[in-house]
């Protein structure tokens, strides 16, 4: 019997959740949602050849989904967690804190987390990359190390290497406030914004950050490609109920990246140890597959090729997961899902607001009339455009593991 | 940054508005949604000829709208609200009030605005036409002189004309109250309702109401045909945060009747001086284009022939308005929505719940399959069947104009 007053509707899912033996997979495409470079093209996902996804989206059921509102463009940790079953804005956790996460970090309640970004500014002080060429995760450590030891007024400060241009910081003392505008101005031709207090009780903050930035000019201003950092995300940690709590879910995680590692401990999940490519990936899934019920599988690549306007990089990341696809098959998952967390087409370089294509299959879905995976045939497709939250929903649908509603 | 703590997802928008240099123009058809004559015949829209509506579609994304929630019949007024981004529900405005401040009247914030419609009754006292042949709005100007000068327990009272059958009464004074029966019975042969008070501190307007119903009676009951005024949308004047403040668009109204100017004033837009038909219109968008970044331009026509059942008629009105698309298109829109604040099918006489086809049409849109705009193929559109407030988001997306969410 499941308590229904005062229950909204968008919260009845952990109410039903129930135990079970299936197993769902969930493949998230990062960035997979694109646009055709011509009006009346194809789009990435369309321009591929993925004979496994079409056959999937054959014998499954599509549709597009909008990782948080319709028309809105989302961060990476907020559309994941929705495709978790979160609520993003209930359970918002800044990108700081999720990159620091995943790195294995130990927060402490009043630490502030900031994700840094190795750049390069010309001799005018402008960006000419915000991503500095996306150096070599070892340059980054070499320069994480020059940074250790700045001298700044809170008690302890600690860089630490994510992958490629991605770093973290760590600061921690009294009165570390998060309403701090990000330097990082989005943009190439102007200069790093300063960090900017957004409330006065962020002033403290403004200062020690504005100190640091300085020190790190000092340190690898005279570096070539990355010789300065921009700061976003600045939060605190927070708790979150976990998977197994909310949905009852034993859940796993097989990611590369420290940002999808971190948001994927934060919801509670066992993170697999596995570096890429895909297919190191599959083996430890492979090797988790009797431990848990819900895995999650990372694949970092379209986003990346999307970001820098690699059309057919986009292709070819997308094509070489299509190839691997019958290894993850080869395990029976009951239900399986394959999507993006957001678009991220080439054209634009950056995430987008843009639908994004969802398949699902499983023993008991009923099928649509889509016969290929693509955002055009998925805007068909019986599950019509819906929110990325949904996504859980079903697969616990899916894997009957979700009681009736109601007498 | 964006402020996330404690926000729910469905506010998001105003939030992540920003600035930017964009053009958005939404043009509304005033019922535009319809039904066939026949059962498998086709609506309105689709038996019009509008081969500029047409190349939109299939060059832009379609959908349905719902304007407030599945299976309602909205008001205009509610209906436009939502499509300018607000909550009908939060920021209702009765259709008096809106009325009332399209025709520029000053209100006090005690003050009760009433909408009239004057009607024809039989001898029996019964109506036999709720907008007494829709007189012509100088015939209505004769007629509310005749009823200024009312004497009812009110400091003051004003009767203002509206357009054609349409008119307003403005009471100020103390104890106002707005929960009173509307007199309209929405059918004919039957007489009108009494003002009855819905609520206990609604007596006293009540009595107002009625002593107003009964010298109407004895001022222009021998007259024809307008012998009689309904009352309904009663209502007190309430601030709306501008469209400015909200969403970051200065913004501007091209309507016609007061309602609509009123609706737009209340949101903060500039109205522009404008008379009918479309292409006086047109000529004030021309001519305001360089002063605004958010345009409506309103077309009553197609409502005006639902509620008369004259099919052809409204099929005549839309094809109107796809001969003049081109030169709104001239302009060059970075975003262009056509559709309708609700349905209103001819062959049911009024608004109705039914879905109501929307196109957008911009530079960053994602094609789907549709190739016409009318009802049947925008229900196979990829932006599927959603809220009429998301409108607004999707115009400010696809316009650059919101800031990623989240990490």
């Amino acid at each position: 019997m499941v308590p229904t007053s005062g229950v909204h509707t968008g919260d009845l899912t952990p109410l039903l959740a129930q135990q079970g033996t299936t197993k769902l997979l969930l493949v998230v495409l990062d960035g997979l949602g694109g646009l055709p470079l011509a009006p009346d093209g194809q789009t990435e996902l369309e321009a591929a050849t993925t004979p496994n996804l079409d056959r999937l989206a054959r014998e499954g059921v599509t549709g597009l989904h909008h990782p948080i509102e319709i028309g809105m463009t989302p961060g990476s940790g907020a559309a994941h967690l929705e495709l978790f079953g979160y609520d993003s804005v209930e359970y918002g956790i800044e990108r700081g804190v999720l990159s620091a996460i995943g790195l294995g970090i130990e927060l402490n309640e009043n630490d502030l987390a900031v994700r840094l970004n190795f750049c390069t500014l010309a001799a005018d002080g402008t960006v000419t990359d915000r991503r500095a060429g996306r150096i070599p995760t070892d340059l980054n450590r070499d320069l994480t190390s020059e940074l250790q030891g700045i001298d700044a007024p809170v008690d302890s400060m600690t860089f630490a290497t994510d992958r490629d241009h991605r770093a973290v910081l760590v600061l921690r003392g009294d009165g570390l406030d998060s309403r701090i505008r990000d330097t990082d101005p989005y943009q190439t031709g102007v200069p790093p914004a300063a960090p900017e207090a957004l409330h006065p009780d962020a002033f403290h903050t403004s200062e020690v950050l504005t100190i640091i930035a300085e020190q790190v000019h000092e340190r690898i201003g005279h570096k070539h490609p990355a010789n300065s950092v921009l700061m976003r995300g600045y939060g605190h940690p927070r708790q979150l109920p976990s998977m197994e709590s909310k949905f009852k879910l034993r859940s796993s995680c097989l990611a590369v990246f420290p940002m999808y590692t971190g948001v994927s401990r934060a919801a509670g999940m066992t993170v697999i140890p596995t570096l890429g490519p895909l297919n190191e990936q599959l083996t430890a899934l492979e090797q988790a597959w009797n431990d848990f019920d819900f895995f999650f599988v990372h694949i970092k690549d379209p986003d990346t090729y999307g970001e820098d306007g690699d059309f057919d990089g986009k292709v070819r990341a997308i094509e070489s997961v299509d190839q691997l696809l019958p290894r993850a098959l080869a395990l029976n998952p009951d239900v399986l899902v394959v999507t993006g967390d957001h678009s991220t087409p080439s054209t634009l370089k950056s995430h987008s607001w843009h639908p994004v294509p969802v398949l699902l299959w499983g023993q008991h879905t009923r099928r649509d009339t889509t016969t290929s995976f693509g955002e055009t045939a998925c805007g068909g497709g019986s599950l019509g455009y819906f929110p990325a939250r949904r996504i859980l929903t079903l697969m616990l649908a899916h894997g009957c593991r979700l009681a009736k509603y109601g007498a």
